[in-house]
């Protein structure tokens, strides 16, 4: 187990983070706390102090003063996780690598890239627009690179381009005794040896700090369609979503928003539409690919009683409408001003998605909860954050009792209890339940190899 | 270092297995010379003994056996793999889990399906075509499902559907001390800890013993287009097929194939195309889609002199050609009767192919080799195998000196010495060069870590 380090050996931890970066160093308050958990209900833990790194040899020198201070380290790129994964419940440093924000080679020809961990994806597409590619992972947030790396994130593109597991080709690793290892090479697909960059990818900031991020690009797709479908119900637009990925539709984004969610979002945004339950859609392909894809989605759709389909054929509409969507996070606390969200991330296997959401609504509707529900459909993952006003530790209580049981229901149906958000606090109690005791040894054990003192990101991911 | 057991702690080995497993134990000289490598120059290094596993409570006896022996323990599927995986350098115990060929499940609605390691893919195939379904990872041999999971297999359908590492959803696996984990759930994704399926993918057997996959499935296509095309020089075809992938042109399979394997192609296969670099090629997916598809890639090999296309429009012709595309490594023995090949396996980024393929065809031509090259250009992966006389030692030592040759020129172009065949004995001496001191440290932690005595497959992968 971790220990806080004593007032004294703290000091002497500031004294040499200090002297070292200068300007770059922190222990302000108020830093401290924008360098920790401010996202969700979870409390606020903030770090002893932050250091400002620009380069890899910054990472490398504040992991090896804290190693040699033995104090825990915390990797903090724009701070947008959910399960608290950048509090520092033991203390210790912030090491912010927002700063490492190099695009370091874009390669055309092999559909790749070089950045660092603190490139955002915004700016990282905007970067890529005039290559003709673009990077497909796009969780609500603005999310850094390496944060995305570390959570294991995905977004509304993951159905078709797949997530930070299936993008990440390979990192630069600063491990917990400052040396630093690449986890792979620029080729496409390798057999050699145990699949590193994949260890840490959703590792969580464990197992080491991202220092560099090779990543695959995809090129700009030729054609692109999209557009919003409303449904009865969450049931018919899950499986009308289902229905056109098994009759092979090559969805590029399928996106569940419920009635509650569609309220919040023209709250927000604006957005002219109905509040029922819609499905947002995008094709990716040909001119005549796409077309094909619509068509045949319409018909599926309308299977389903998916009617007054709203096609935005301008690019103008279709960000504007991809906007209202990932700001739903944004949105939902219009819902309930003064309250906070519990973000949940319940991931199932297709068939049972519409079995786990409609158990889930009925389980909000017998709690009273103002809960939106979003979800990548096409991967079996949806979050329905029910609000708790943060001083009220009865709702609290409430809302963690709720999300409990969702965890479990996902577990029950073959699923997982966190899809793309990541453990951190958050999740740590149905590790167990989910793997079994045998699986959490294995990762103990790795922890243990790569880490035997706890110092990075220590209280998180694994149970205590 | 794993040393051998003693005649008495193996006799006293060989008792206890006999007395487990009965009639499904062996240790007769061919029983067990066949359950070591027999399929390139690689001496055959037989295991002490032979069990033949039905479930995985067998595995788990023949696991707890060998650890309270101190004998190394080596998963045997078909005894496919090219680098001397399944070899005992140090005696043990091969532990057979072809016997573990159940299909233990097939989900239509969820594209997957849960399998014994024994299964081979050809097997997996025929019984999932009824449901509409494939199972799209191809190496050339029919291997078995576990071999393919632990050397990350790939073969000629990646380049669309992925490779082991993409399509291995959850594993169940044996650890050394006996004890069974599993690694994942049927979620389609998941941010809960690390990624322990992918740490088994690829790991030869040197962590653990697979005893049950959960696969990916994808969905029959609609249609189907294939066919040959010849080109002037292998540059001009990997050119267009590199133009296609860059054109955005979804190919299903791009292989390339040169003039040498042409010639042994026909020998074997009495296929009738000319002695010619050719491109083969398949398209997959809806009637207007494919014949898309088609247009565009012809117009693109043209460009580069592609010319004479034949399509192969009836399922037979083209069960055919890719029969004969599959037989290479088999077509190869032809060329020199009696010679057995060594088998290469580089991967550089798709940027390199050309130049890679042609600075390894100028260096066989300065050897003298006979060494016919196949390549999966989608993936920047190419194999050439050099072929020599088992009995002449000068031989066996130009053709691993043009292997170390070329295993280099694919790291220095920022790529791998094994896209897909794994490290085995064959490519161990090529680990630290590719990756580094450090990440092979941090592979030989993880595997202290899991298999603290050095009892799974010892030898492989790590070098000493």
């Amino acid at each position: 187990m971790t220990a806080r380090l004593s007032p004294e050996a703290t000091t002497a931890l500031k004294a040499a983070l200090a002297a070292r970066f200068g300007n770059a160093y922190s222990d302000a308050p108020s830093v401290r706390e924008q360098h920790a958990h401010t996202l969700t209900y979870i409390p606020n833990q903030p770090p002893d102090a932050v250091v400002f790194a620009r380069d890899e040899a910054d990472v490398v020198a504040a992991v090896t003063i804290c190693a040699a201070h033995g104090a825990p380290m915390i990797a903090f790129g724009t701070g947008t996780s959910l399960e608290g994964q950048v509090n520092a419940p033991h203390g210790g440093v912030a090491i912010d690598v927002s700063g490492l924000d190099g695009i370091e080679a874009v390669d055309a020809a092999d559909f790749d890239c070089v950045v660092g961990p603190g490139v955002t994806r915004k700016a990282l597409n905007a970067r890529l627009k005039d290559d003709g590619l673009f990077f497909p992972v796009d969780p609500g947030a603005d999310a850094s690179v390496g944060g995305m790396v570390s959570t294991r994130a995905s977004g509304t593109n993951a159905v078709r381009y797949g997530t930070m597991r299936e993008n990440a080709l390979a990192l630069r690793v600063v491990l917990a005794d400052g040396s630093v290892l690449k986890t792979s090479t620029r080729a496409r697909k390798s057999s050699a040896g145990y699949d590193l960059t994949r260890l840490f990818v959703g590792a969580e900031g464990t197992l080491g700090i991202v220092t560099q991020v090779t990543l695959k690009l995809h090129p700009l797709p030729e054609a692109i369609a999209g557009g919003v479908c409303p449904f009865q119900t969450v049931r018919a637009a899950c499986d009308a979503a289902i229905m056109a990925i098994q009759a092979g539709v090559p969805l590029a984004r399928v996106e569940l928003v419920d009635a509650v969610q569609m309220r919040a979002n023209r709250l927000h945004s604006g957005i002219d539409l109905p509040e029922s339950p819609a499905l947002f859609v995008e094709f990716h392909g040909t001119e005549a690919g796409v077309a094909e894809q619509v068509a045949r989605f319409g018909e599926i759709a309308a299977e389903f009683g998916g009617a007054d389909f709203r096609w935005a054929t301008k690019p103008e509409d279709r960000t504007r409408l991809w906007q209202a969507r990932h700001d739903s996070y944004w949105a939902s606390l219009l819902l309930r001003p003064g309250a906070k969200p519990l973000a949940t991330d319940a991931c199932v296997p297709l068939s049972r998605l519409a079995d786990c959401v409609e158990e889930t609504m009925a389980d909000i509707e017998a709690c009273g909860f103002v809960a939106p529900i979003v979800g990548h459909v096409g991967d079996g993952n949806f979050h329905t954050s029910p609000m708790a006003m943060p001083d009220d530790p009865a709702e609290i209580a409430a809302v963690k009792a709720f999300a409990d049981r969702l965890a479990h229901r996902a577990i029950a149906m073959g699923g997982t209890c966190t899809g793309e958000h990541g453990v951190g606090q958050g999740k740590r109690a149905f590790l167990v339940d989910e793997h079994g005791a045998e699986a959490v040894a294995a990762m103990r054990a790795i922890k243990a190899a790569l880490d035997p003192r706890d110092l990075m990101n220590p209280g998180k991911m694994l149970p205590d």
